[in-house]
C-alpha cells in the first residue's frame, strides 16, 4: 500500500443525451462502444469500454485501479456496484425505442470473492431477465476476465419511462 | 452539460490497516474522522467526511461533483452505493472489537429520487439493525443536507469475521 | 416432532374486493381489522389479526403452529415471507385513497434469528419509509411478541397504480 | 371469489431430519422426490411435487389453489416466497455432503406477473450460482409449467454450517 493519485477527464455528455430522442438504447450504447458518442463522466473514472453490445445484453470491462482499493487491499463494494448498475440498467436500456427511458427502482448486489488490485480486467455483463412495458429486471455478473471466476452478482428492477 | 476533469490524491492507507490489530472499529473510524488515520483512497474520491461516529451508528458526508453525473443530470447508482456500501459496512464496523474484521455479503439499494448535482451535501447514514456473533444486519439512508429530503434507502448482510 | 393435520376455512372475499371503489387502503383494512370485512384466504391459513392499523404502518399478528415448521423444527420462511410480505404491503396500502391499488415489485427478506414454535405469538410491523406519486417503500420487522426479539426484517419496493 | 376450505396433513418429519447426519442434501432430496422419506408440512400445505434432483439444481411443481389467492384474485407473495424459499434453498443443499447444514441468510423475490388461479401448475427452479465453504448463492425462477411464462424471479444467501 502506498500513497497515489488518479486523474481523469470527460468529454461533453450533452451529445449523448440529445441523441435519446432519436436513437434506441441500443444504438446509444453502440454509438458509446465505437466512439461515436461520449461516455458519461463516471465512465471517464473507471475507463469502461464495452466488448459487447446486444439487445438486452450488455458487457462491460474495465481495470482495477489503485483508486478502488480499500485499506485491506480489495476493491471498494462501491466500484464494484458502480459496474454491475451501470451492466444491469444499460442492459435494460439496450431494449428501448428512442424516445422511452427508464429509471433504476432498486438493485440487489452479492459479493461473492473479494476483488484483488492484481485480478486486472473485470468484465460487467448485464442480461435482461424480464422486459415487460411498465418494468423490466435484469441480472449482472462480474468476472474476472483472466480465469472467468464469479466475483459478484446483482439484480436489478427498472421502471420504463413511456412519454404519454 | 459541460466536459471537465477531476483529480484526487490518497495517503498510504497502512497505518489504517495496521490499526486493526489493536483498536476497535469505533477507534478506527474515529480515528479517520479526526484525520489522526488516513481515509481509504475511495474517500478520497468521494472526498467523504465523518460528522458522526458512534457505536452502531455513523454518518458519511460528501458534495454532489460533476464526475458523478449521468448524461442526464442526474447522481449515477455507483456513486450513490458507494455511500450507502461505505456507511452500512462501517457501522457494523463500529460494533467489532480490535482483531475481528468483517465482509459485506450483500447490499441492496433503493433508488428513491433522483440525485441532483444541486442538491448539494449528502448523508448517509448507517445504521446497525442487528448484530450477533456470526452475521449482522444494517439499514442504510441517504438524504439531502439541505432539506432532509430521502434520496435512498440500502440495507446489508455482513458475515463477522472472527480469528479462531 | 409428530404427524398432524390442519384444517381452515376462508370468507367469500368479494366484499373485500369490492370496497376497494369507494374505500381507502386505510378504512379497508380497519374494517378486516374489525371483523367487518372479510380478511383473505391466506389471512385464515396464518389466523392472522391486525392489532395496529394506521395510515403508513401496519401490525400482523399470529401464532407459530406445527404446520409452519420445518423438519429441524424452525419456522419455513415461506411462513415468515407470508407474514412480512402482508406487511410491507399493506402498509402501502393504508396511504392510499379509494380507487387506487398497488403491486408489489419486490421484496428482500433478511432471516435474522430461527423462529421456534414455541416463539407463540409473531408480531410483524409494517411501515412505509417513502409513498410518492409512482412507487413507495416499505420495511418490516418481524419480532416475538414475548420479548421483542427482531427476527426477521424486510424491504419492499411496490408500484401505485393510479386509474387514468 | 366464494368461501372455501383446506385441509392437510403432514408425516412426522422425524426421519428426514435424522437422515442428515447420514444422507448428502443430494441423496436427502430424492429420497423426499421418491417418497421414501416424508416431505416437511409446509410441503403438504403446498403439495408440492419434486420433478428434478441434480446437484445444485432442483425444481419443485405445485398447482394454483383457491386458499393462495388474494381477494383481487392473484396469488399471495407468500405462496410464491414460498415456493422460491423452497427452491433455492434446497439448490444450495443438494450441494452439501452428509452432516453438513446450510441457513437461509437472505432472499429476494420479483414479482413478475400476477399469478392466477388458472395458471394451473408452477414450476420453482432453484440453481446454484456460487457454493463456496463459508456461503452460498443461488437463483430461482417460477414459471407456469403451460407455457413458461416467467411469473417471479428470486436470489438468495446462504450460510454453510460445517460442524468443526
Amino acid at each position: 500500500m502506498t500513497p497515489g493519485a488518479h486523474s481523469f477527464a470527460w468529454e461533453d455528455p450533452t451529445a449523448t443525451l440529445a441523441a435519446g430522442g432519436r436513437l434506441s438504447g441500443l444504438e446509444i450504447w453502440r454509438g458509446i462502444a465505437a466512439g461515436e458518442l461520449p461516455r458519461p463522466p463516471i465512465g471517464a473514472l473507471m475507463d469502461f469500454t464495452l466488448p459487447e453490445v446486444q439487445e438486452g445484453r450488455i458487457v462491460f470491462a474495465a481495470d482495477t485501479a489503485p483508486w478502488m482499493l480499500n485499506p485491506i487491499g480489495s476493491v471498494h463494494g462501491g466500484a464494484i456496484a458502480t459496474m454491475l448498475d451501470s451492466a444491469v440498467g444499460c442492459a435494460v436500456h439496450t431494449t428501448l425505442p428512442a424516445g422511452v427511458g427508464y429509471t433504476t427502482l432498486e438493485l440487489k448486489l452479492n459479493f461473492i470473492r473479494g476483488v484483488r488490485v492484481d485480478d486486472g480486467q473485470l468484465l460487467a455483463e448485464g442480461k435482461v431477465i424480464h422486459r415487460g412495458g411498465t418494468t423490466a429486471i435484469a441480472e449482472g455478473r462480474l468476472t474476472a476476465a483472466s480465469d472467468g471466476r464469479l466475483l459478484a452478482h446483482a439484480t436489478t428492477t427498472c421502471l420504463i419511462l413511456t412519454p404519454r
